[in-house]
């Protein structure tokens, strides 16, 4: 939630020609269309780009990229725009590369759990595509953004608790870099020692390093049993406090996610969930053999019980699932529907589970007093949870007071450890939470920055102040 | 197994003035201590060090660095000296920094499975002082080996097909840079989306960007019950392809490594192990539940049963265990006994396991044909195995024939899609086979070094040319 510098550059209208002499009508300078990747889900001030290419194979970003670099002309790498913090605004103006046209799943490796996608292949796509496999790709953000924006922002969501980030299911990207070259990164072996690890460098980096075009993934194979439950306790503490003790325990719970009383209470104004209270709740999904779910959940409803959780409401087919987990995947437009013309602004912190308790606890009297009904929707097994404020962002004390607040969130969460953001990214809203948390650190992060794009063209604005 | 050049520099005798200043009697240039830092558990020739330092703080680490850089002098960062690429000789000449007196776990935190070690703290010693908690570090590279070390060098071992790496169980690093700052990555944040992965970057940097004087680790539970057992099978192929078939099938072994006939044949010779036949083995932990192990095994077993495998032998108690493993713990002095006065030289190539089969049989005609008696031994659930030559050093024919041969291993292993080392790195020895692997993508490497590493000072020699 911070200011961004609105200096765009000029670009030079030969750019733009040179493009097209490529591309032909798979660029447009539209107004429309450069509006439309002006901006990602996000309150900021859209900046369009002077252009919007499509590219379809990664020889053509690499040809797009070598023009722009010769015009020292901003390049942003553009998915499906559902980023959360000013990622994909041109806020320099240049180029912005929509990848979506890119869309082939390259091949599927069933035997060795992998797979190779181009980089705008969304998530369900995939799913769709492995759907005979057996297999599936876990990470879950919500949206159903593409892989290689996933890449791009490191992103999580509800599973990560089980399956871990996209740091920890990528294992080979192809890049296009600064100056135009492609280069492959990581492998299909299970593990290397040769070398540095590319691969981690450009995952996270938000497309300031290089254009991911494709994305070499992990897969899991589809447990034999899935079920998914739903408990409602007493307080936050005490739905907080059990999820702490089953991570402690180890339980590998494949998703635990919690609503707290106010946004329990919202989602069932907004859907109609007559089956549940307005009481802090945890949503379950368990993933494993017959026996294997059977000894989680016995684990699960065990801590629970300490808790004065409530009986669990149970679900197994996927029907009955989705059901269940209806509150949960309507938590955005519950909010929306609270205060019509408003914007969700959302908070990202994330900090080690011992500290989630009280980080939550404090950060609901925080925002109270701040004079917000911000209701809390947590990935808490990760120790993640995002405050939703609902803000007129053309009211400038409103907006003040949001931000005010968010900068204590933040400040928290790294005093207990913690992180700015679990999964959102730095974008061009929080450079210096970034430089608070990490301090020398992000020096050496310019430092591969300057290395990787001395022009500073790629996505310039987001991440660091070079 | 390529040459190394011989360009030592020489370094100005007020290096060591300025660093006898800092250090008083923690720096020492006897030719003794020297020539003991001068080579790791490898049959490179040893280039001793000009003077070896012995700090005990993150801060002398950085003053010494600050010396060094002052006078362009090499530094070499130096654990328990067990790797095995020629990483800690001096070929450039310059500062050893020995870091074993840096052996202080920092902090645990037994709620956050995590903990915070100085680098010399070694992997043993962290396990005996986490006893208590229950909670252990899983990463067994074989070797004693010091944390800083494992993450330098990206270690895994036997226990990586269920617990991953260092790059999976690093959650940041305290490192000292080439200038001699002190800077901190990562957290202690389950999840983080915050900036480069500064973390992965030194991870497998074998030194070359900096000293790695702090380590922050995911720890695990220890599981409520481990088993072991042990299954003979009539034919590498046989006992290959049941281990595919159960990492295919998504079976969380803890452990599954491979001994062929000629490894078995001499650990049985040299452990006097009457229970065992001269045939390819597979070794087996589990660990979980009672009912999580028991569903494992049952499950092995059905596997095993269809490639012809032997009945298990079993073993619970850490005793048994122990004994049940004694032949995967001999390995190496069985292969030392063959030969007397020979080197063992360990190959390290790691491949898709839909290739593993394939490789490893290609791989025991090749040393065959090339005249040597070259037991594997592998890691096999991660693709991962290690071919032991027994050569002369002395003898040019007979380390040619070697060296060629290992070149056909990796080539073979690229051209299956896997890596020229999966666990021992690239050090001074595989520096050509990092660019077959990896190709345009050394260029981002050399980039990366460049940027944090100007002067070239740390570790010069080893992963890139510069």
């Amino acid at each position: 939630m911070s200011d961004v510098a609105k200096v765009p550059r000029e670009v030079n209208p030969e750019v733009i020609e040179d493009l097209g002499n490529l591309l032909g009508d798979r660029i447009t300078t539209t107004m429309a269309v450069r509006e439309h990747h002006g901006h990602g889900e996000d309150y900021f001030a859209a900046f369009p780009p002077d252009a919007v290419c499509f590219p379809n194979s990664t020889e053509e970003v690499a040809e797009i990229v070598k023009i722009c670099a010769n015009y020292s002309t901003p390049v942003i790498p553009f998915g499906t725009g559902t980023s959360v913090e000013g990622h994909v605004t041109a806020l320099h103006g240049g180029i912005t590369i929509d990848l979506m046209q890119m869309n082939a799943v390259i091949e599927v490796n069933p035997e060795d759990l992998d797979c190779r996608v181009q980089a705008g292949v969304t998530r369900k796509q995939l799913n769709e595509h492995l759907r005979d496999t057996g297999l599936f790709f876990p990470i879950d953000p919500g949206a159903d953004a593409s892989i290689g924006g996933m890449a791009a922002t490191r992103a999580s969501g509800t599973n990560a608790v089980r399956y871990g980030t996209m740091r920890e299911n990528v294992i080979g990207l192809t890049v296009v870099t600064a100056d135009g070259r492609i280069v492959r990164t990581g492998g299909r072996a299970k593990k290397s020692s040769a070398g540095y690890d590319l691969t981690r460098v450009f995952i996270g980096s938000e497309g300031t390093l290089g254009v991911i075009t494709e994305v070499h993934l992990k897969l899991h194979g589809i447990p034999e049993k899935i079920t998914s439950a739903v408990c409602q306790f007493p307080s936050t503490a005490d739905a907080v406090d059990s999820v702490i003790l089953t991570i402690q325990s180890g339980i590998p719970v494949a998703r635990i996610e919690l609503l707290d009383s106010l946004m329990m209470d919202w989602t069932i104004q907004y859907s109609k969930l007559d089956q549940y209270e307005s009481k802090p709740t945890l949503f379950y999904e368990f993933h494993g053999s017959e026996a294997n779910v059977e000894e989680q959940t016995n684990q699960v409803r065990a801590i629970i019980d300490e808790f004065g959780g409530s009986a669990f409401q149970w679900a197994s087919s996927t029907e009955e699932r989705n059901n269940l987990w209806q509150a949960r995947h309507d938590v955005y437009h519950a909010c929306i529907a609270q205060a019509p013309g408003k914007q969700g602004i959302s908070t990202d912190v994330c900090v080690p589970i011992s500290q989630l308790a009280e980080c939550i606890s404090e950060t609901e009297l925080d925002t109270k007093e701040s004079g917000f009904d911000a209701p809390i929707v947590g990935h808490v097994g990760d120790g993640n949870f995002h405050s939703i404020f609902l803000v007129d962002i053309d009211d400038e004390e409103e907006m003040k007071r949001a931000k005010d607040c968010n900068d204590r969130i933040v400040k928290r969460a790294l005093a207990m450890g913690g992180t700015c953001t679990g999964e959102h990214g730095i974008g061009a809203g929080k450079i210096d939470f970034l430089i608070a948390e990490h301090g020398e650190a992000v020096s050496l992060m310019r430092s591969i920055k300057k290395a990787l794009d001395p022009e500073n063209i790629m996505n310039p604005g987001k991440v660091l102040r070079v």
